[in-house]
């Protein structure tokens, strides 16, 4: 296992304006990553300082990682699936499973556009509606929940959650098979969730067939592990307005010592600019943090 | 007079970032400063995102104001010497005495590396040493004070803290006859200032003859006026651990609503990255501000 002083998980415009400050600043430098993955690559820019015209973001891109690359940083082309804090500070392990450790840990890995499932979800996130199972079961406890969604997240997610509430309706969006034994406590539901009943919190869920279910907490699992997930086993704060965001201090710096967040991942305005700038920040304070710990700062 | 919904004073990076979110949002917009003022502008840059090589500061200032300009920003290359704030938002002067209005103002001007008179000058800002009369005669109500200086910022100064202070000595750098009257509360000292003296704050000033005057504070004033002095009319907060830099929310609004800050103004890291990170949050801060203002938002 290699061992960095910084790994930057994300290879958008703020993970890789991170590499290039970090490695300039001659530190080992790992960054993990797609291209592709960045919000930017299918973007034309023509509102960032300095770069005239319609710029495809996917060139921008390509630009950043050799000006990162040329100052020495390394790059894997793989994406993150496990984060976890260790004693002599962070592992990360990768999709193929490669492991690394670093001493500080740059977040920059954007934020998951997901399909909505319900036209107005948007505005009861927080409020009833969650994307994230381990980051927010707790606050059901004796609640009832459903829980929409056919993958192993769900699935999982379901399980976990009849550790905490009191009812859990499985909801699968498609006509699958859910292997999963049904209880009095888990129940699954095999009819085409309508919409969110609720004024300002979810109060309930209605089925296309008129039906509807009381529910205090709806939690769709129907992606990717998202962002927000990959971090839950860090214990790292999120914005409390959103909580779909993370929080930092204007260093870039989240609650946990030596790990740092940048980019679309700390919120809007979700824009090129923006995560250059908070990955400039983010970079220098990984920097200053690691030469602190090395006793150099 | 012409009116504006957004005055963006200074045109480095964070400002022609914030004239192009701006303007591109259909604002009307003009960005008053000089190119050749910000500390850009002589630099060569190989460390920002998207920009590969070692670009000359200058052209990359260049291209960033056709950007804004491309996108409908208004541009006059003048210095602003007086912002007020007006009943229906604020005032802004410049140096051939032109007068603009606008709704919000994106204070973008850097800051100004002044010319050091002591080596250890840094250590004391804020703990004694100010480049501010308007800003912090206040604190030296009582207190014996040195002004050093002989342009009419330092003959102003040391009247203005007669108002405050019990004793103020004005202590020309030049061999210059200085137009004031000697009082029992003002007193000039023709000898070359050599080190400050004081522990943690300071408590004297010495002279290269050896001789030592007992002060609280000695204010510097031997430059042209700052951006904060600028800014003092407009009763702007600073960040107190610095007494330097302009205090920030995280979307960069200053205490003073309908104000917004970015780049160098708000603190370290001075670097091009940062500044056109904070150009960007500002600008779409400000746009979103002035929706407000007008209902649209």
């Amino acid at each position: 296992m290699k061992n960095y002083e910084i790994i930057i998980v994300g290879a958008g415009p703020a993970g890789l304006q991170a590499g290039i400050h970090t490695a300039r600043r001659k530190h080992t430098v790992l960054i993990l990553g797609k291209l592709e993955a960045s919000a930017l690559w299918n973007a034309h820019i023509e509102n960032y300082f300095g770069v005239p015209g319609k710029v495809l973001g996917s060139e921008l891109l390509k630009v950043g990682l050799a000006q990162a690359q040329g100052f020495g940083a390394e790059f894997l082309e793989e994406d993150v699936v496990k984060i976890e804090k260790v004693e002599t500070g962070f592992l990360v392990e990768t999709e193929t499973g490669k492991s690394f450790q670093s001493l500080a840990l740059i977040l920059a890995m954007g934020v998951k556009k997901k399909k909505k499932v319900f036209k107005d979800e948007d505005k009861f996130v927080g409020k009833g509606v969650s994307y994230c199972v381990d980051c927010d079961a707790w606050f059901y406890r004796g609640k009832r929940v459903a829980v929409i969604g056919d993958g192993s997240a769900a699935l999982h997610g379901a399980q976990t959650l009849t550790k905490f509430a009191e009812k859990v309706y499985l909801i699968p969006l498609r006509d699958v098979l859910i292997p999963i034994e049904e209880t009095e406590k888990i129940e699954v539901i095999g009819k085409k969730p309508l919409e969110i009943v609720g004024e300002n919190e979810v109060s309930g869920l209605k089925f296309e067939d008129g039906e509807t279910i009381s529910v205090d907490g709806i939690f769709i699992e129907i992606g990717a592990k998202g962002p927000l997930e990959l971090l839950s086993p860090l214990g790292i704060e999120l914005d409390p307005q959103s909580f779909s965001y993370v929080k930092v201090s204007q260093r870039m710096e989240t609650n946990v010592p030596g790990v740092f967040a940048c980019g679309d991942l700390t919120g809007p305005p979700l824009q090129v600019a923006k995560a250059v700038g908070e990955g400039c920040v983010a970079g220098i304070a990984a920097s200053d943090y690691v030469k602190s710990l090395k006793g150099k700062g």
